[in-house]
């Protein structure tokens, strides 16, 4: 009876993947707390368990910590060998590569600075892939065996062509990303996109399932996590809350209309009204307490706070995350953001610690990517127990 | 081997209500065009026909339209009889009730005038039994037979606890609805939903199935489809374009915060910029060529306008749908919302069709209730065919 065959065998990769994304969430498990966490008996655990040992997925790590009723169970983990994901980043000003284990560490992690703003697609592509050519080696030497790659970009994407759309920041039209990446599967993706699935992925937080993720380098990238996935909307341009008007006769924008949320909070505009030539240094002057930057992340702030005010209106999310080079600046930008909330989203419990500040840091799009790559492999196993 | 049998089952449940579902989206198919539409054998379509026909789902209209190729089929369509919905709506000065039949017509449709704002609930709940029970006399003698109810409420509800939250209009605080309409299946849902719902499933679009959908009464109500389902938000939220931001410093609304929607699109702040009494008075004043109120609605079509583009921006809908009692302002009301959409949706393919007015006119909320009691009959007909 194939058919039956096929039906339970869907079955045991389905339940080794339960298996591998309860540890995923939660390190040093029991046998006895996986069969608990997943809803499978403690006999079958333990024969997914056997079978993740043997093809490396997992390790054992002695005795779980006492305090638990009863003999104490083998603490397991995921594998720190084994898959890996590498993870690539075009910045306007950097280029990044990182390789993450299973459990999304990062293992080895590169970064060169880079003028891409302009420079030729061909060039940028060829040193990323120098990159992350090296960041493989150097994790082939621990063991890890990397099953793909992700290049994060500050643009549109085509997820399934693996092609940058459009990204006018690097000035770039229709570049074939992938293909130029060499051998070895490359999934292209946009940099806010990567972020929010860091913070779903990585980010720390419990059951936190649906929310709108917000970070900015040149401009204000968003992102929006629906029931644990990534909401792309129709046509893949869903989460662009830089171009939500917050003040609808307000500045011109890049994109030709008034008042978007960018010519208040996006970068340019935020350093022009702080009269500083960096983001450093406007750090750096918020911190000594200068008044024009002070008052300039206020203004950023009171407008990211009603632009996100409408998407709450709209989305109902759980929180909403502030990450990437924003949450540096969290101590100026959050109040406002925070004031806004508490006045403009009223009908609905909304408490104030639904805005929450990324734990990730300026890394969580790279480490996005790479743990994308390999995050394949907790899904659906099978591809790599084939192997 | 019972568990084969309940797989096999399952799947023979499932490809039942693949076949209503293809007749619910296009009337009058053959056996041979359903199998070609839901990519089934058609020995395996006629067998699905024959045991719907039997159970009294499915009516035979006699032979195809001539034109195509080969011997004509058969034309197969939803049965007028047997499985109906029954709708119930409460609107703020008026009740009605309705039921549909399998293929969401009306069939029979009942209204009364009533002043419920402030009116007790219980009071309000007797009166709207009686019109479902009436309608539901009327559909037994049409050999119809209604499976269950659904509440509109222009408010917020618990669908799972069958109650209304709040409903400020009405001044409700948790009133059990489901509970006050006695015996059978009644469910309770917010109007703007029902609306959206009934655009989505009765409107007539072609494979539209993310959208955003306005309406307003008192409020304005919108409501989001997201890959042809309603989409909630993590508690329940969702849709409130009446409370995004439009002009962050303008008049108070009535939620507490400054510049909502509302307080330039809402029907109370329509009319009094009209200098009107009521949306009628409203209607025939555009259509004399009055500038007050011509004034008004180019107005509220730009805060629209401006509120959906930030909504457009984020969520990336197919389209954006104008129904209710706007749909019958839009001669006034959509050349701003078109204009704001057009210069502020500039970073992706957003065409002037995308914006679409209703075809449902004021009954799309009842219809939407009472089609969304029976369309269980067509997503998993194993419930009736048990009967």
């Amino acid at each position: 009876m194939p058919k039956r065959a096929g039906a339970q065998s869907e079955l045991r990769h389905r339940n080794l993947s339960l298996v591998l994304r309860a540890l995923a969430a939660g390190d040093n498990l029991s046998r006895a707390s996986i069969a608990a966490e997943v809803g499978l008996t403690r006999a079958t655990v333990s024969t997914l368990v056997d079978e993740l040992l043997a093809a490396g997925l997992l390790e054992e790590r002695g005795a779980q910590r006492p305090g638990t009723v009863g003999r104490p169970g083998t603490a397991l983990a995921l594998a720190a060998t084994g898959p890996a994901g590498i993870g690539a980043e075009i910045g306007i000003d950097h280029l990044a590569a990182c390789v993450v284990d299973l459990r999304g560490d990062v293992r080895c992690r590169t970064e060169a600075p880079a003028a891409n703003r302009g420079r030729p697609a061909a060039a940028v592509l060829a040193e990323l892939a120098e990159l992350t050519a090296q960041v493989g080696k150097e994790a082939a030497a621990m063991e890890l065996r990397p099953v793909g790659t992700t290049v994060a970009v500050p643009g549109l994407v085509s997820p399934d062509r693996g092609t940058v759309l459009r990204a006018p920041n690097l000035g770039w039209e229709e570049v074939a990303v992938a293909e130029s990446m060499g051998p070895g599967a490359t999934l292209v993706e946009n940099e806010a996109n990567l972020g929010a699935l860091a913070e779903l992925w990585l980010g720390g937080h419990d059951r936190l399932a649906d929310f709108v993720h917000v970070s900015a380098e040149i401009g204000i990238g968003a992102a929006l996590i629906v029931e644990g996935r990534l909401f792309r909307g129709a046509r893949g341009f869903a989460g662009e809350l830089g171009h939500v008007p917050v003040r609808p006769e307000g500045p011109l924008c890049s994109c030709g209309a008034h008042g978007c949320l960018e010519t208040f909070a996006g970068e340019e505009a935020l350093l022009r009204s702080a009269g500083v030539g960096t983001p450093r240094a406007l750090r750096a002057a918020a911190e000594s307490g200068d008044p024009a930057a002070i008052g300039a992340l206020e203004e950023a702030g009171k407008a990211l706070g009603i632009a996100l005010s409408g998407a709450v209106n709209l989305l109902d999310p759980q929180a909403v995350v502030v990450g990437g080079p924003l949450a540096d600046l969290a101590p100026w930008l959050l109040p406002g953001v925070r004031a806004e909330l508490a006045s403009r989203v009223t009908d609905r419990q909304w408490r104030p610690e639904d805005l929450v500040t990324s734990r990730l840091g300026r890394d969580g799009v790279l480490r996005g990517a790479a743990y994308s790559a390999v995050r394949p492999v907790l899904e659906a196993p099978a591809n790599w127990l084939r192997r």
